[in-house]
């Protein structure tokens, strides 16, 4: 079925900011798949379609622990000869985030975009097999989101606050850590936040929760630069990473891109609340 | 050295209202242990030296990931034939905690008890070995605590919150579950609560973290109900569980009981306060 990071990432940033898409697809991609994309109104100029080639595959499974995928089949396809070319509206998108895929593509769109906050999203896939281009890629940009697993693996400590601020020295300001149904941790030069997961009683499909996440905490950071806010405020990022969370708990409602497909804007402020109620304590006893 | 459930539980409970520990040690238990706990108030009346014998003993050790601990060696030693007579005091205490051991003794301490709230700890060896016993003794009590993992093996559903609620057919109408550095979730009937944990750069020894979580949370909720509250108003709740977080945060940042024995009142009050900031996030964006 459709998936992958910028399809995930884009659907979810599509209810916060315009999302422009960048990437090849096969043959095998066609009106219905674009249709998904642009039923959002995300813009798919930037999608280079390979005649004679096949659409980047992934097929995974998951066992009794849902924060776990296991990796059955990876196929790049168009993805193997990708060379980049952005178009000037993708040029000079002010927010970028590099979805998972090879380290030196993601560096090599970095490159030619005029981003002033550029993200990356990756996996244990990548630190095993190029970690060096992975690390050269991170020094390219402003903020990092990984499982905290993997930060742990990419920086060698156990640790995740001694882990995270290792992953900032080699270059992000902001690292945000991943946690699967435990929600996550961003870590700022000089702040640290936390959140657990929205807890919900149907997972049917966790595939794309963490694109999806970076769709809602990106995309709302775009919506508050747009309003003039800093993308580095305190208070907008935790609120981008409460968006974040909220867009993650939906995507897993359903397979695939359904659940995206049929939400609003309205359901996820809705739950939005519903998250602050459910994670909000008092200090002090009431009088 | 010095530990275990009741020991690392009446130390942090000690902060908040009266403990009275109850339970037996052997002649290897001194004047220097039991000077740990009256340091801190707790009334050791209820414990029952027995002569000749040997104090319960556990060792285990930690590998990469802290949230596991591995067993290494169990000695019930006194316990195994200990047979509980509590004093006039434990019989009416209001609040009673029933720290990890064999669930069949668990169940007669509670029902020798006058407690209007109960709560229940208990591990994955008690499921493994003693599952119908503990099924029972869970079934005596109102609130139940354990690890996340432990919830879904004692109920067979994989997913947290419905293996909350199946927890809950069993008898308690709370349920909290402990989920290591990723915080704590609790259950009630009609409410659901989560935080995440209070991120450290130092984790000494993980040991105790989940009775001192124990402590803080019930020994809390008994100081609000001394004040007149119901332990079961949900924002009672909260805050016993964000006091719960804060005993165990500082519990693993020394060895055995040593944060315990340095810690005070004032300390806890401002980590509440920082907890609070670093997992708060609004829901409308600032005019």
């Amino acid at each position: 079925m459709l998936g992958g990071s910028a399809v995930h990432f884009s659907l979810a940033a599509s209810f916060f900011t315009d999302v422009r898409v960048v990437g090849p697809v096969g043959a095998d991609f066609g009106d219905e798949e674009l249709g998904v994309l642009e039923g959002r109104g995300v813009i798919t100029d930037d999608i280079e379609r390979v005649s004679g080639g096949e659409t980047f595959f992934w097929r995974g499974h998951y066992e009794y622990d849902m924060n776990v995928a296991h990796t059955d089949d990876t196929q790049l396809n168009v993805f193997a000869d990708f060379d980049p070319k952005l178009s000037e509206g993708s040029q000079h998108a002010e927010i970028l985030f590099l979805g998972n895929i090879q380290p030196a593509l993601q560096q090599r769109v970095r490159e030619s975009s005029n981003a002033e906050f550029a993200a990356l999203d990756s996996m244990n896939f990548w630190l095993d097999n190029e970690r060096e281009a992975l690390v050269r890629a991170i020094g390219t940009v402003d903020c990092l989101l990984l499982n905290d697993a993997e930060i742990r693996e990419l920086t060698g400590e156990p640790n995740l606050a001694r882990a995270a601020r290792a992953a900032m020295e080699m270059g992000p300001n902001v690292v945000v850590a991943k946690r699967g149904e435990y929600g996550a941790a961003l870590f700022s030069s000089d702040d640290y936040f936390a959140i657990p997961g929205y807890l919900l009683e149907d997972v049917t499909d966790p595939t794309g929760a963490g694109d999806c996440f970076a769709g809602g905490f990106l995309g709302y950071l775009d919506s508050r630069r747009a309003a003039g806010d800093s993308v580095l405020d305190h208070g907008v990022l935790r609120q981008a990473m409460a968006y974040g969370s909220v867009l993650a708990s939906f995507n897993v409602e359903d397979f695939g891109t359904d659940r995206m497909q049929s939400l609003t804007r309205e359901q996820i402020d809705e739950r939005l609340r519903e998250f602050r109620r459910i994670t909000t304590f008092e200090v002090e006893a009431p009088s």
